[in-house]
């Protein structure tokens, strides 16, 4: 391991996380908010400090950064910026308890959106927008950001991408990896900017139009009313619906559109697929819960805005879709397990790794009719690489395992198997509501700490692809030696 | 395909089987039963006329076998010998639905033990005695008796062998597949024998001696009782208790017991998983449970006897495991999932195959940390080899998506998904009883006729183990050509 290097990037990053408070600090003065201010400037001040400190100890900013310090800085990054995001809320009294606080900007960072508080809109407005702007910056990476803004640390920090960029494989789109995370925040920029407006244009006041942006940008899913997105006309929750679809789609699709070369970004099968179950869940699930509603337009949208919600990870509802029919639940938690494609904001397995495992087991069917023929999976006409193929593979066993684990962990608490089952599906791919207990009308903080802190390491395996906290807490990944 | 030949042993198998139902009209002899006695002897009759006329049409006892031969022959011998056996139930009356009759026939011969009837002690004993007969059956495997008894059909029926013997590796033990499929006869029916001199020894009829017996040898699970093994003393809970974790030991085992090579038989590491898995289990459950029993002893019986029933995949029950907490029950859950060993008469995954997935994730750990080093998998210090282990994998996969598929066609209909999960993994894993309306203390009555055949099909997948039942609905299995 490379410990100069990993002490100096991560003092760096912290610092820069330090100065993104100073936005939620502006909201705090517009709105004449003392208490919350002094916590902010507070941690500002202390995060500067220590970020500075590792800084200082590193001393250096180059040299050789390997594959396993990748993974060890992504890990340490996201748990120390977690830690620092939880103490405004602990400082200001919003939300006295550290663990409660500590899980709440986990599920903000990871963009789960799953919530302890049970009176949200008892919140500060400065705390709201810190709330959901965790979303935005988790969302894309907290690593990624800071590769785009400052100057390159070293040529392999492609290694930091790939351990935080979700999906089976990421390309850099331009050849170096500072540019490409450059190129992915402007898009991000330039799509929540065009949610905004839209949003504000259809009525909605402006903080709550930034607030819900930035939750839908990020598939995170923290809103600021007890009712999430019910209270809001029928145009405003079509635009967040449509949105959460189009956050949830690989950000080189829109790389290539941008660059007009729209034949490739809609060759993509991932892409076709993934509108495919959105567009037949939406169906299916508005045929099941039809005479509940009685009316056509109310059904097909809440049924697009739930589907759209969990597929993309996000979380925001306008109805209690705990009440919905055993069918259409299920469809929903298949969707939780699937999530939207690789190289987007959003969780879950990804739609590319489904694919590749159905591929996986039609390949296997064959190769038993078969034993001699070579076969190879292919995908958009290319052939996929075996390591990539059993990589997917070892992903979804590792998946298995660890529902299996957390489930068994949260099942030390007397409360029901769904309750249970869902928690651990909605923090592990990171949506937010679960059913029953954890459902969209509750929140989580009925659940003990050692729960909380058991679904907090959920949440970040989930959002960084299990392997690199995994390996963070392998004692072999801090030997000297590369 | 080898069709002639395929016909040919499928008609052989037909006929002894048909003979098979000798044993039933001797126990209605005995009882004087005339109703059963009538309808078996009517199958018997028809069973020998089709399958002398499929050896016609076969003609053929040689030629080549395909290894997708071995997986036609297996699917469609299952499925004609369970619709075989549910005739008897039909035909006299005593389970008038086909539909009903054809999914206790399945849960009989996969040795799941899942039950349709309401109330069995309204059952003839002839009909008991050939429920629990399918278990026996079925639990070593049809084909495996028939190449036991019948001359040898082809020199590559080791396609059969490995196609219908449950684990990941399926070894000859000596050269000739006929010969091991004798040494495994004889060492399962010395040990059921066993069972049934303990059994009567501890004050037990001889005819429930007989029944549970042939059960726990199976590993299915039917009673005679509507309390299962409730009614009986403490004395025959511990032998069938034991029992069913010796049943769910690899046969390999025993057969190197005999031959007194005792050192390579207590080697094998999934064998000393598997008993640390049922002690470790116990414990928690006992722990768990106390304050419901007060009494040490008890506890420890019914944790004892819940755990290996659940995890050699039987399915008899002492006590009501549906309203033991959470915890337990999620405990009972994780156990159905794993299943015993390889090569044993139970369901589930297989320990092997945990074991397999369990270090293919740490060698992907190790991989991501050193990524030039070449990391092998070793189990009992020898090298599995790397397509074994890719097989494990996928069949991992596989597992997973069919869970999805099945619990999502069940989820067509009301009930919680609690029952509808439970249900999807006491069948495919061949378990028997699941959670809530499908607990130890109900049966599968309330499911419609739709979701009977998906649960049916969900335990031939399961105790077919996946593969020979996907191929046999593949079209391409069917060709002509090799």
């Amino acid at each position: 391991m490379n410990s100069k290097m990993v002490l100096y990037i991560t003092g760096k990053i912290l610092s820069i996380v330090s100065l993104l408070l100073i936005l939620p600090v502006a909201i705090a003065v517009i709105y004449g908010e003392i208490n919350p201010l002094v916590s902010f400037l507070f941690v500002i001040g202390g995060g500067l400090l220590l970020g500075t400190l590792l800084v200082t100890l590193g001393k250096t900013r180059n040299g050789v950064l390997y594959a396993k310090d990748g993974f060890i800085i992504v890990t340490l990054v996201w748990l120390i910026v977690s830690v620092e995001g939880a103490l405004p809320f602990v400082i200001s009294g919003e939300i006295p308890s550290f663990v409660d606080a500590f899980f709440e900007t986990v599920s903000g960072f990871t963009t789960t959106g799953a919530s302890i508080l049970t009176n949200v809109e008892a919140l500060s407005k400065s705390m709201l927008f810190w709330r959901s702007f965790t979303h935005w910056i988790g969302g894309m990476g907290v690593l990624v950001f800071v590769m785009a803004i400052m100057p390159s640390v070293s040529d392999r920090s492609i290694h930091i991408l790939r351990a935080e960029m979700p999906g089976p494989v990421v390309d850099k789109i331009v050849p170096r990896a500072k540019d490409t995370a450059k190129i992915l925040y402007l898009i991000y920029i330039g799509m929540t900017a065009t949610e905004i407006i839209l949003l504000c244009l259809g009525g909605m006041p402006i903080f709550d139009s930034f607030v819900h942006s930035l939750g839908t940008a990020g598939t995170g899913g923290f809103g600021i009313k007890a009712n999430s997105i019910a209270g809001y006309n029928s145009y405003c929750q079509w635009v967040i619906g449509i949105f959460m679809v189009i956050f949830g789609v690989n950000f080189n699709v829109y790389y290539l559109l941008l660059i007009r070369r729209s034949i490739s970004a809609f060759k993509s099968s991932e892409l076709w697929t993934y509108i495919s179950v959105v567009l037949g869940s939406t169906a299916l699930i508005a045929i099941n819960v039809f005479s509940m509603y009685k009316k056509i337009g109310i059904t097909v949208r809440d049924a697009f805005f739930q589907v759209s919600s969990i597929v993309s990870t996000t979380g925001y509802s306008t109805t209690d879709f705990d009440k919905w029919p055993t069918f259409s639940k299920s469809i929903l938690l298949g969707l939780m397990v699937c999530g939207a494609c690789g190289g987007s904001t959003a969780g879950g397995i990804k739609v590319s790794r489904v694919v590749i495992l159905v591929k996986v087991l039609s390949r296997k069917l064959k190769s038993m009719l078969h034993p001699r023929a070579v076969l190879s999976i292919k995908m958009d006409d290319k052939t996929v690489d075996e390591e990539t193929v059993s990589s997917v593979a070892v992903y979804a066993v590792v998946y298995m395992i660890l529902v299996v684990v957390i489930f068994l962990l949260l099942c030390i608490e007397p409360y029901s198997i769904e309750t249970h089952l869902s928690a651990t599906l909605a923090c592990f791919n990171n949506i937010g509501p679960g059913l029953q207990l954890c459902g969209p009308a509750n929140s989580y903080a009925f659940y003990s700490d050692f729960s909380k802190i058991v679904l907090s390491f959920a949440m970040l395996l989930g959002r960084l692809e299990i392997f690199p906290v995994l390996l963070f807490f392998s004692p072999s990944a801090w030997r000297k030696a590369g």
